[in-house]
């Protein structure tokens, strides 16, 4: 894959504009829509199992997000989700939480185990708790993993037929063979409510103009952690850091994610 | 009617804080109630079926947003009109992503033939689809109207017998005899997520104060319009923008609107 | 009391991290997930009744917070409460609106009469109806107190053994007995929805590290008006005041509050 790709991934995004069906929190949701919009990508979410699976139909990706699940919910993201996967349309599944409550973690393994999932995007403690791996959660914050956290997601990926990626100070992308260390970023991310989620936004913008997952979420997560590094300089605290993060995702070029990108292989 | 009609809305809407009750989505709720604030009025959100009817009694207007339905908010949505349309509320109707799906273009005829609408404020895609006019939809988001957009809006208005308002770059507002252009704005107003909900709140706050619903709304429209000329120089993108705008419209004066609005008559 | 503690429970928050588990309005929810981080505590917010009980075992406290409630809401905060008395774990009570109408009225009545809340904080109209002193409620903004607030806020709380924060230009927190008043803050405040959110989550946050409540509540509202003192001079209006207002929360030392809180005993 030549670093090139990140360029034409975010041209792609902004010259597609594609559609972007969230069924997420309540608490992020803005945050979401906005980052979406920033990165070039147009944000709908829609949960009422009358619509789902129409609006579906008319998106680039599907992003379902369980920070402030409840049953209905799960079922419309099962509704929405089989849709998608019959007309291939990319899931990115961000289980916030897995780990902490037994509904959470119940809840993102029958959506992993059900629907086809693209991408899926976790800290190292949500990973852990899936892929059967320990770790220890507090809230919907993770505490840890046991064993390698590349190894253990690389495994899981395979195992799963999925793109695993573990967001955190180096973030990781995997399919299973393959593994992509993102290192773009900045310690604010961590203090602002709602960055992992707007980075699953992300991968669902980038998801949606290219087949090649492994990639497009590496893009995603490059994208947003270089906004975060040209934020930071500008902030006084995490709200100016976060109106700050949204604006350079807007003005992010294509060639600055290119140049910026820092990316390697595992 | 006279220029002057709207510094003295604006003042009106100021000395008298009227509240205005939200049955809204939860994407852009936030930004609408600060918007509430800045413009003078005093948000409230309720949507339990026990106690819309109760809250709608004590409000100014009352601002339906189908950004993010479902039956059950349908309902509540309904019970609170009908009391509004009892005690003589004027119901801004604001209906996001009509024509998207089934649930949202039904949901939004239902509102409108079982309540009397005061104000139905949409973009030329919502506006056309419950017109019946056609026009084609990505999600919530407008991609165009058959037939002059115009002459559309008037002859639903008429039929109709409500304002209707159609958001753009050059704003309608129209009863079905007259039509105000509103040329206030910035391009920047449409990558934010919510001007569109947060116009309809502007809506309410003016009709509230006003039954002079046409010069109410354009007056709404126009306050926006030019709190985002006033921001966007200060704006390095969508999120410090939108800090900005309301910012601007919390600092905007009767005089300052008076003189700054671009309404003319169609 | 020695004013020091003011300083310590900041750097207990700082150093525990408490976990605020919070059943809370869609409006305000993005603002008290970040104030309650800036702090130097972590939210979850979590309301299925299938993992309430299980999340409020991490929690260091629980916040309630009835501004867009429901049956089903309501139902999941008793069942959050009834856990988080059984394990000790305190509970704040924001009863946003009650007064306004019956559903407010008796669901926050309710809550105070089936738990144990350790905070009952609301402004002087909130306080006054559930201390059956009267006062007129318009939405959720507060209209007055029949009786003198410390006087009726004193009897509220001996009668009921909680504390009762009443959150005004100037804030009164009184165990019954003693009473404290905080004399930080700024105009500001009022004009930013979801300031009296906030500052429940923050009395989550340091009642989750101090069985002095009293304190703890003080230390709080010292806090938020200090970090809104300092706020003001940055800001242009309103949303730009909500950043300043985070940001400061975030780099407000220990030292700093223990110099600029303005707590007097009444």
């Amino acid at each position: 894959m030549a670093k090139t790709t990140y360029a034409s991934l975010l041209s792609e995004v902004r010259a597609k504009r594609p559609l972007v069906h969230h069924i997420t929190n309540y608490v992020t949701v803005n945050d979401c829509a906005n980052a979406t919009i920033c990165i070039g990508a147009s944000p709908v979410m829609a949960h009422a199992g009358d619509e789902v699976a129409e609006m579906v139909s008319m998106a680039g990706a599907l992003v379902l997000n369980i920070g402030t699940l409840d049953d209905i919910q799960v079922g419309a993201m099962l509704r929405a989700g089989v849709k998608a996967n019959d007309i291939g349309v990319p899931i990115i599944l961000d289980p916030v939480g897995a780990g902490a409550t037994r509904l959470r973690t119940y809840s993102a393994q029958r959506l992993l185990h059900d629907l086809d999932i693209a991408v899926l995007k976790g800290n190292v403690a949500e990973i852990a708790t899936l892929a059967g791996a320990g770790g220890e959660i507090k809230g919907v914050d993770s505490q840890g993993m046991s064993g390698e956290p590349l190894a253990v997601a690389k495994k899981f990926a395979k195992d799963m037929g999925i793109i695993v990626a573990v967001s955190g100070p180096t973030d990781i992308v995997t399919d299973g063979d393959k593994a992509l260390l993102v290192d773009n970023g900045h310690p604010l991310m961590g203090r602002v409510s709602g960055t992992g989620c707007m980075a699953a936004s992300l991968a669902g913008a980038f998801t949606a103009v290219s087949k090649d997952y492994l990639s497009a979420t590496a893009a995603a997560f490059a994208s947003f952690g270089l906004a975060g590094e040209r934020a930071a300089p500008q902030s006084r605290g995490p709200a100016s850091f976060k109106v700050a993060l949204l604006d350079e995702l807007y003005r992010l070029t294509p060639e600055e994610l290119e140049k910026g990108a820092r990316v390697r292989e595992a």
